[in-house]
């Protein structure tokens, strides 16, 4: 048998992650906590000048009035996209978070005289395809109703759907409600936002193999990613540990599930991909190969080496790329996303020269083991790149500068900053983590897509996952979200990054999800003692 | 001034709970971890003989048929509470639970043939008062539908709405979705449940003063009580630390909040009781005095004996008990049910001896501070009796056998046990607590109402605490609902309700819950290492 390296062209197909540490030092003077003043009415009093937005939008002017928000608040929706579901489902659920306290009152409300009645949506594009640098852009405008002016009220307006998802989320957050008047404010308005991303991949990494996420967890995760603007969920859906899901080329692989209970159907994974395009989330999955695979032989024993010595995928049995190829085959009906994560890293490669059949297979095609480890990787992207994907994989730390010298495009995620399992990193490292760092050249920099921060599930399960997460990705959301200028290093706004972060925490709380303290040293780790949300 | 001691009859007003832990012997063998089988389909192989329900039904007959259940199950309603809202918007949740994964498909399904098309519910009472005592029986019959049966399909039977919910979750987990064929299934057909729960008292306690939580959250704890029939939240308002509620009559009191954020507006009080009715869950409302009652004076200091020594609030003024009368007056419109504590606990009298206004009173009135606690104790509880509550008190570990005896009435606490900040205590613990322990007269077992789990939260805030509570809260919920016989300690059961739990707690997370790994030796710590939910 004679095998061939395919001949591709590299620039062409590859992106590359840091998996590895990048070296980012922490800043030298620990931020000291925000003193605060306390007035008579409250234990807290916040302070006007800080903007409780989270991410901070890129521009945006503020002035001094208040205005009341009826809680029968109505959506217009205009423009080529005006007939869009996304929009109107989404204005729902702001509706709900909004109008939480208000309305379902025994006792009566009182006629406030509201100053916002209606919220009108301009979407200029009906195309609602939800790839790779959609436009995310919207303007946000606040402004109480004069008889002289044109605009109305609030207005949101967007090129996309998902533009105008990005402004309804800045505009709930604009929303207190304010319990003296029992009633739904927006302060220090007019507000006048201009918005976009600064990055076009804005990701968390959820690994379902080292335990297992039932979807409403799932579900509650990527609810939670919209209220940041995170756009991408990186599905590591299989690993060594557990092959969860159902691939119907090849039925027996969820065998190596951990119980039949913990399983994910098609139809499963086809809902999560839609929840997450209703939030203007994109879902991409992760095939780990050929490493992180000993599970796919639970069902086919064929693709170990042998059954004393089980990973990497068995590199010289066509079987194991027939079984590549239908997995992927099956995916690309469920995820629409133009990118799929192949893996590739953590290979050890010993069970390949320890394994007669395969050592002469290595022998046969004068390979080494790392001949054979390039061959399996490009021969995989070959494969993703058959059925229309763009293969993306992990690389060691530090790369995004080289690749990107080298015109490939890359995704950063930081190991030492920006996995969530890393339980000693606090919320700076991870807000000062800078996916441009070391890249100076503008072309260069546009090859960095963005960034990613990362939930490996060794000890994370359904128990604690939301806690691990948040607030810490957050703070990357913020980096990824806003521009560098109006989201400086952490230690240069003086506290007000802080007392902003645990404004956010708290607003997350509010909509339900468990959201741990900022401050601890050790993340997800319990509150210290009695206290204020917002200064813990 | 001349003041008398109430002339009330103790034996007409209170309920004792015990505070102090009363000591309960740890099961001398640790009872070994179940060994399970592997199988080829599965690293798990579930075991027939175990009934997956929690907490057990009293009485329950199974079969060996599995019966498939028709996705668009529909709800017919009989009886006297045949127009019952409660029962329809119950049926729709569980609707959502059962049918979690099917019918979302782009994929279609199969026509199966189902088994199970119709659930029929009987209730008897239009009557829907949910009071201390209202009959949760219910019978559930589920059969296949045979041409000459005349009961058909599922059947639920109950005297009130609350004992149909208790059938609709005892139904709902009976359901399980079948990943092979994608259908939900009934295991273990033809089902007869004859179930009623042994105390009519099964609480947890929440602590809203050390941590604020928002309305949603509370919201989440209260439906996952109701998974697990437990049918009181004893809301602990307000301690020293802050005083998050909202009382009309004295509008600064809510001064006492730890922020303008963190409080619940009456409204808000109102949708948590209505929430809870929804799911036949009652709200016992807490105002501990007269010590925990710093916060109260932030916005009336007159309440401190003085600024420099602020608990217990002041027992010399007509003002604290014009206060606290006020609040019981405005809380009776939210509180409908008939229990309402007082609590009574931890009181230091020190301040009162050391205030010259105070001591001064206390001679004029010939009082010790022993009397003027108990003088307290007994004003609170006859305002409280005026406005029609059965007042509740916090007693020392150890006392329900003592105060059955004296034809008092109790709920059982266990400090040691069932206190969920001990962190240290194992689920074969909270579960073998005994609320008759050391009473054999069966009139005074009846005066033993129940139990409750509390939840107090010097270190519990919305990041942890579902898994705080869960799943060590169902093991008390089984102990509470389950007769003796049924559910007898955890160590004879040969490893069978420690699989039951571990299933259970699986369950929870289906639904969304974050509960903890069961066998951890601190509570709410995380999974050790990968693997599955059902081993961990």
């Amino acid at each position: 048998m004679s095998t061939k390296f395919p001949s591709l062209n590299p620039s062409q197909l590859l992106l590359f992650f840091t998996l590895l540490s990048v070296f980012l030092y922490l800043p030298p003077i620990i931020n000291s906590r925000t003193i605060r003043t306390v007035d008579s009415s409250s234990h807290f009093s916040d302070d006007s000048s800080v903007t409780y937005l989270w991410p901070l939008p890129s521009e945006f002017t503020s002035g001094n009035e208040t205005l009341l928000v009826d809680p029968s608040l109505s959506l217009s929706l205009f423009g080529n996209g005006g007939n869009s579901v996304i929009v109107r489902e989404a204005f729902e659920r702001y509706r709900t978070i909004i109008f939480k306290h208000v309305g379902s009152s025994k006792f009566g409300t009182r006629d406030l005289g509201y100053d916002i009645g209606k919220l009108s949506v301009i979407v200029h594009s009906d195309d609602e395809e939800l790839q790779l640098g959609v436009d995310e852009s919207y303007t946000l405008l606040v402004a109480k109703n004069h008889a002289l002016s044109i605009v109305g009220e609030v207005t949101i307006e967007a090129n996309t759907v998902y533009g105008a998802l990005r402004g309804l989320e800045t505009f709930s957050q604009l929303c207190g409600f304010d319990y003296g008047t029992k009633s739904v404010q927006i302060y220090k308005a007019p507000w006048f936002i201009k918005d976009k991303p600064r990055f076009a991949f804005r990701g968390l990494l959820l690994d379902t193999s080292r335990h297992y996420y039932p979807i409403d967890i799932i579900k509650q995760i990527i609810e939670s990613m919209s209220y940041v603007k995170l756009n991408v969920l990186h599905w590591h859906i299989i690993d060594e540990e557990s092959f969860p899901l159902e691939v119907p080329a090849y039925p027996k692989l969820w065998k190596g599930s951990y119980t039949k209970w913990e399983r994910y159907t098609v139809e499963d994974a086809y809902e999560i991909v839609n929840f997450a395009k209703m939030r203007g989330i994109n879902v991409m999955a992760e095939i780990d190969v050929p490493g992180h695979g000993e599970s796919w032989g639970i069902g086919y024993p064929d693709l170990w080496p042998s059954t004393s010595c089980k990973e990497p995928l068995d590199v010289s049995k066509n079987f194991t790329f027939e079984v590549l190829s239908g997995i992927l085959q099956d995916m690309r009906e469920i995820f629409p996303f133009e990118l799929f994560h192949l893996g590739g890293d953590e290979v050890n490669t010993d069970c390949w020269n320890n394994t007669p059949h395969v050592k002469q297979w290595l022998k046969e095609n004068n390979m080494t083991t790392k001949d054979a480890y390039q061959y399996f990787v490009l021969r995989a992207q070959e494969i993703a790149i058959s059925k229309n994907w763009t293969p993306v994989n992990w690389l060691g730390g530090g790369v995004c500068p080289k690749v990107v010298e080298q015109g490939l495009r890359c995704i950063y995620s930081n190991q030492g900053f920006w996995y969530l399992d890393h339980l000693d990193v606090q919320w700076e490292g991870v807000y000062d983590a800078e996916p441009l760092e070391g890249i100076t050249d503008a072309a260069e920099q546009t090859r960095v897509l963005g960034g990613e921060v990362c939930l490996w599930s060794e000890t994370a399960d359904p128990s604690n996952v939301q806690q691990t997460i948040w607030p810490r990705a957050a703070a990357a959301a913020e980096r990824l979200w806003t521009s560098k200028e109006a989201a400086p290093r952490s230690n240069t706004t003086g506290g007000m990054t802080l007392t902003r972060l645990e404004y956010f925490r708290c607003l997350l709380t509010r909509r339900g999800v468990q959201a741990s303290p900022v401050t601890n040293f050790y993340a997800r780790s319990p509150p210290i003692g009695p206290g204020s949300c917002y200064a813990q």
